[in-house]
Formats: C-alpha cells, structure tokens, sequence
C-alpha cells in the first residue's frame, strides 16, 4: 500500500467517518468496532474542536509522544464503553512519570477503534494526533509494534480502566507487559486502557509506521467516492486481493484469556461457487485458507467487509448468513524482515508454516 | 493473647528459629511455610549481620515504613523461590515513588513465611523490623489488615517478581487493589512479593498491630522450652484452645484462583475417638467445624499442629496420615469490631453465619 495523501490536517467531524471506515479495513478484522470510535472522536470534536493532524517532523524533537488505545477483547469492547476520562488518566501518569508534558498522541495501531478513539481524548486535551502509528495495522498483543523492532522501551508503561485504576509496569520485556496488562484488562471485566512504548518525537520518526491516519483516511474516502462497487474501488486503492465472495456459514468465537478467539467459514456464491475460505482469528484475522491452502497470513492484513458496502466486519460481529467479500492487503514492508515476522508473523501466533507474501501466494493462485 | 514480652532487640540466628515457629502458629495455616522464610532470614543475617527489632516509638514518626511480604498460593511458594533481590526491588520503587528513604520494614502479615522472610530483606538492606504487623496474623487477601480499618491508603502499591518486573498501582480501593494484584501473581506463575499501604512511622503507630514479632517469638520459646506436651504449653502461654487430636483422613486442596483453597478432614484419636473436625481453607484456615458444628472461625485462628512437636502444619503441607491437634487462638480485638468482621469475618469469605467468638463456643461445647 502507498502511505497516506497527506490531505487533510485537521480531523473533524467531515472526515472522521471517512476516517473510522478506513480504520476498520487496517484493522484486519480487530483493534475494536470502529463505530464506537467514531462515537468518542465525534463527541469530542464536537464539544471541544478539531484535532490537528500533526506531521512527526511539525513537533519539536525532544516533545513527549504518548501512543495509545484500547486493550481487551473487542467481543467486550461494544458493551462496555469508556468513561471519557481514561486518555487523561493515562497522561497524567506518563507525566508524573517523565516530568514533563506530552506534545501530542499517537494510536498504538491506527486498526479498528483504537484508529480513532484516541482522536476523542486528543480533542479533550487539545492536544494534535500524529500521522502515524505502531502497526500499520492492528495486532492482538501489545508488544506487535513497530517501536518493539526499533528498541524503544516499552516501559514503563501506564494502564487505566473506567473505574479509576491506575497501573504502572516496568516490564523485563514486552513479552511480559503484554501477559501482564492482558491478565489487568482481564480483570478490568476484558477491557482496559493503555500507553505503552512512550517516547520522544525524535525516536518516533524511526520507530513508528509514518502516513497511516492519511492512509486510513484515504481508503474511507475512496469506499465513499466509490460509485458502484466499492470492494473494487479499495482494492485498486490499495492494491489489495479477494479471496472470495459469499456467505458467512459457521462462526466458531469464544473469549477466552482476554482475546477473542476463533474462527469463520464464508461459502462462496457466484463465481465463487462451490469454494470457502475458512479464516482464523486471534481479535484479528491471522489466517485465510481457501479450500484448505493458504491464501494469506499475518502480517499481511485479511479482512472481511460488507459485500455490498465495503466496510469491515470486526471479528465480534461476525454471524451467519452476513453476505462478504474476504479480501487480503500487503503488510507493511516492516513487517516483512526477519525480526517483523518474528514478532508477528505466523509462527509469532504458533502457526506451523513460513510466511508467503500475499502477492505471491496470489500469482500462485492465478 | 497477651501481646510480647519485649525481650529481643534485636533478631539473629540465636531467636530465628522460635520466631519461625511462632510465625508458623501465627499463619493459621497459611502465610507460607515458615521454613522457607527462615532460611532467607538465616541466610541474610549470616552475611550481613542481625537486625535490630525496632518499636515503632524508637523510630523517627515522618519515616517511611515499608509493609512487605510474598502474594499468592502457598502451594506454589515452596516451589518457586525468590532471588533475593525482591525486597529491595519493592523498597526502590517506594523511595522513588515518594522520594524519601524507607526507615524500616514490617512484615505486613506475622504468620507463616511473611512474618519472618522480610527480615532476610532487612538484613540485606541494613534497616530494622519494627514489632507490628498489619494483621497479628495471616489472612488470605491483600486488603485484611489493620491499615485498612483505619484508613490508610494501599495505593500506591508495588509488586515484583523474581525475574525484575515491576508494577505500580494506584487503586480506587483494596478490593481492587486486592483482585489486581492476585491476578498478576497468577502471570508471575502463583507467587509474587508487594508491598501495600505504605505509611509513616506515626501512621502506623495507631494503623498496625503492635507486638506482633515479640508475641511470635513467645510462643516460639514456650513451644521450643516445653518439657512434655508442646501443644499444652502453647495452650497456656496464649490462652488458646484445644478443638480435637487425631489423624488426618482427608485433604482436598486445589491451586485456583491464584490461592490454596480446600479443606482438611480429621478423625479423632484416644479421648476424641469417633469425633471429627473439618477445616475449610482458603491459603489459611477459615472456619473448623467438630461433628457438624462449627466451633471456630476467622478472624479468630485455627490451626493445625504436629501434635507432638507443637509445629504448625500450614494449608499446603497437609496429607493424609498426619498426626495432627487442631487448636483455636482468639484473634486480635480489632478484628472482632463491626469493621474488623466486614473485612475478615464468615461473610467476608462468603460464609452465611455470624461470628461467634471463640471463647464463647468453646463454652458452650463444653
């Protein structure tokens, strides 16, 4: 995918809806229901003005950068809903703890809600969101960063719930943040809040995936300037390839140590007939077989959208009979070196095979 | 009880074995078992000399005192061992957190393992132990001690493991401060050291259970100098009582929920031929019933004893053949008050009785 457009610099209530529908493709099925996202930046642009969309390089090297966002399973993200207060609660703490004030928020993964709650607490503390995030994507688990592959510290970092709880973590690696704010938010009833990976301005503009609130915002625009099918128009847009079209005939999810897991088989219909591509998901979807090969893996991005409409359907609100189309995006290139894999391709999730780009696997295919 | 008797100034190798023992009955079958505290006492006082035992009136009353101890299943605390580094692990993150020095430690439980293990730490570091503790016992959950009733903050509070995470919370209150802190002993792999409700050496002179060292030393010499029966002698010196002698027949214990919960069947032997007395644990010993009735229960301790040497068999040592007394001790008057009993009384473990003192049942069973 080209990185964003570098369009708009300010994100208000005329392209936040374009904004969370492209969150919701980058988020590869999970980083949380991106309509309750758009709920809380819309809420916030409204009550307190729009949000500067901040390139890295606008801000002063030294400032304090605070990325952010949910953590949880998604299955209980949709019902229980923040406070409002959580984006400042975490900033108070990362301040108390650095001694000096953050310059601007980041989403931790700019998939899913997490792509666009934080620009909610942004307009809160009136404070800009950087064009930029740790994914390019969403990832299940906190240490799936691209600032875990630039050897930025994730600690300490800082957790809150809608209660007030505040925690701080000095982890031994991001490994063990990870089991540590998953067994929190676990506790929290499956859903917390969290900064980690907090670091300066300067060491962003080497660790982080730079263009993807523009990417994301292009990717909304272009499903909704599409005039007739937009599954087409996204995929010429990003360059992306369906798996198939059909039906939703078995969902298999349960929530379980803090994730949802499981998977979806759709039946092709059309000219799809008569195959089915069963993918597995861990919040995000991490495998797509069709007919039992391996059409797309982690990292590349596999999304299920609305046939019709071409928004994502998030891997909590899969159900029967839903009319699809699985599509499959390239990841990132950070993702692709050996040490991006290791953290996040397959046999990160415990997947038995190598990873096969999704342009190869495609040629194969053809 | 009597509180101590004042006499030691200071702990070396010469009394850690009585307090060992005394902190053994003090457990009321949990806190750990007392053996693997008093070797990482040993140890520290061998290489750095013994530890002055300090009242809390010799102390300067701005110091800061750090209440310390191991969290989680006693089934698993004498299988995984610290490093040794915890205690100062936990007192660095609390002189960071408050920017002043720690004065001295104090066991935030007296019994089992808790009530002498942090004098390891205090030899290591060079600080004194002061003559209280948060609970003149040991009770399963975080928020049971004194402090609590009198309303010292548990936050922020500090947790750490034997690999070097360390994790900071700021809770809204001990319960949750509690359900935080056991679910991230359950990550740690069911043990995990913490340090909560750090006070001011005035704060804990009205917050904490004074004479708690001194009283397990007591009693770890009146058993040690018995000449004949040791479960009598103990009887005597702390006022307590006899519930039955027998043999263990049944042990169901099982590690969930990050504590040792279960329960212990006794028959009777000689004078208690064909009574029984059951015993339902949770880390420690919460209520006894003989025959069906219930003839003890917390906060007042029930403790099960090697019925000729007077040790205290703690919850995860019991099995089947153990020749063993069941005795019942009153438990310190601030937790018979209506705040002491909402917070470690039958109910707070779910129990549907009232308390009954156990001075009065042991009257009316006899």
């Amino acid at each position: 995918m080209r990185s964003g457009d570098g369009e708009a610099r300010t994100l208000d209530r005329t392209n936040l809806p374009a904004l969370a529908l492209g969150c919701g493709i980058l988020g590869a099925g999970g980083g949380g229901n991106p309509e309750i996202g758009l709920l809380i930046a819309q809420q916030g642009v409204e009550t307190h003005g729009p949000v500067p969309l901040a390139d890295l390089q606008e801000l002063p090297p030294d400032g304090l950068l605070l990325p952010c966002g949910g953590i949880g399973a998604p299955t209980v993200s949709i019902e229980k809903i923040q406070n409002g207060g959580e984006g400042q609660r975490l900033r108070e703490a990362v301040e108390d703890l650095w001694g000096r004030p953050v310059v601007a928020l980041m989403c931790g993964e700019i998939g899913g809600s997490n792509g666009i709650m934080p620009v909610g607490w942004a307009a809160r503390m009136g404070l800009p969101v950087v064009d930029a995030d740790g994914m390019g994507r969403a990832f299940p688990e906190v240490y799936q960063v691209s600032m875990e592959l630039a050897d930025v510290s994730p600690s300490p970092a800082v957790m809150t719930d809608e209660r007030g709880n505040v925690l701080v973590f000095r982890s031994v690696s991001g490994r063990w943040l990870e089991r540590m704010e998953r067994r929190a938010s676990i506790e929290f009833g499956g859903r917390g809040y969290s900064a980690e990976y907090v670091m300066s301005i300067e060491q962003a503009q080497r660790a982080t995936i730079r263009g993807s609130v523009s990417l994301a915002l292009r990717i909304g625009r272009a499903i909704l300037e599409a005039n007739d099918d937009p599954v087409r128009r996204l995929l010429e847009e990003v360059g992306g390839f369906r798996l198939l079209t059909g039906t939703v005939v078995d969902v298999d999810r349960r929530t379980e140590s803090g994730f949802a897991r499981g998977s979806v088989t759709i039946e092709g219909t059309g000219v799809d007939a008569r195959r089915a591509v069963r993918i597995e998901f861990q919040n995000e979807n991490l495998v797509a077989a069709v007919d039992g090969i391996v059409r797309a893996s982690v990292p590349d991005l596999i999304c299920v959208l609305d046939a019709a409409s071409a928004s994502a359907v998030t891997t909590e609100r899969l159900r029967y009979g839903q009319r699809v189309t699985a599509v499959a995006l390239s990841a990132n290139p950070v993702w692709r070196s050996r040490a991006g894999l290791a953290v996040a391709g397959p046999s990160a999730f415990g997947y038995p095979f190598d990873y096969v780009a999704v342009e190869e696997l495609h040629a194969e295919a053809s």
